[in-house]
């Protein structure tokens, strides 16, 4: 049987997908939360410096949406064509754009910039994404792409759940497509007990 | 016969890889730049606001990773199967990281911000993502993924050329395996000539 070892920190945001797509296959997988302190001397050692990693039998791979690509094949979560792909690739590298914004936050340090960064995205960053989000989900019976569910929707409403604590929004009560696609994500099998039960981290 | 139109300013960046691939697979396209003064009125129109974007048959496509991703399948550089996906998928968003930091840099306004972010990207950003880089063509033979040619060395190398006009650094004066890769992009078929004759615009 194959081994999977999560290895993020005790926060949902961009692990959270992944272990959304492992409990929706079914997989049993190691969910380890490095504490913080334990993240300096491994920094330097981690391919690209960034969690999360996945380690498969063992081998570390980075870089959530490619993990998630990969395992979308295994979990029937790909598009069936290059054509389907390439509309969900898409939605996944546009939402990036967006995931980048909000990271740079996170690691800012100057407290000035970054309430004024929050404040931003708050008001520029949120609303020109969510529109257009919006408008895809309208457009595609519910779904981002090729109207049916794709790791896409386990990506970008994973990582959303993590945005109240992050930046102090909360896209669900704002956005009704969104919503609607959020509690359908969240009951999937495998995703709807996992959200029950997982640990209850602020973000 | 398949008509493609690409959509993007007067300079390489992030439109240059899509060229490469398309003159790489011996592709006639339109190369449409944009004159900037065109763009604030389009902005608003295009899906997330952003170009490049390719039309395939007159349906746009937006995001170059994707359209790279999507377009590899044809010119037969993708991976063999989904480990090969995987390897070259992690090369490319761990690179797509160094390439917001760059954006970002391109998008802001104030002279004095701007200025120390490029320092910090010369000082530390590029230091970081090239020591890695170099360190994985080193041991792949030559390339990021599965010891070949994939659409990753067409997107990273195509992308580096813009550096020395973005930020002030010419990646393949520093270091010498990107160099040799980008020498040997440089000479695949297509993209030969290609480089020969494309505008002469400084990024």
């Amino acid at each position: 049987m194959t081994k999977y070892k999560l290895i993020y920190f005790n926060i949902r945001v961009l692990g959270e997908p992944i272990r959304y797509i492992l409990h929706y296959m079914g997989k049993e997988f190691e969910d380890y939360r490095m504490p913080r302190e334990d993240w300096v001397e491994l920094k330097e050692k981690v391919p690209f410096g960034k969690l999360p990693l996945l380690e498969i039998d063992g081998e570390v791979f980075h870089q959530s949406t490619a993990i998630l690509r990969y395992l979308a094949i295994e979990a029937g979560l790909s598009g069936n064509n290059a054509s389907e792909n390439f509309q969900i690739d898409m939605i996944v590298a546009a939402f990036g754009d967006f995931v980048s914004e909000v990271s740079r936050f996170f690691k800012m340090e100057n407290p000035t910039d970054k309430e004024s960064l929050r404040l931003s995205i708050i008001k520029n960053t949120v609303p020109f994404y969510m529109t257009r989000l919006e408008k895809v989900l309208k457009n595609n019976g519910g779904y981002f792409a090729n109207r049916k569910l794709s790791w896409a929707e386990l990506y970008i409403v994973g990582y959303c759940t993590s945005l109240p604590a992050l930046i102090g929004i909360d896209l669900t009560e704002k956005y009704p497509f969104f919503k609607q696609l959020t509690d359908r994500v969240h009951s999937l099998p495998g995703i709807k007990d996992w959200v029950k039960r997982r640990p209850n981290t602020p973000m």
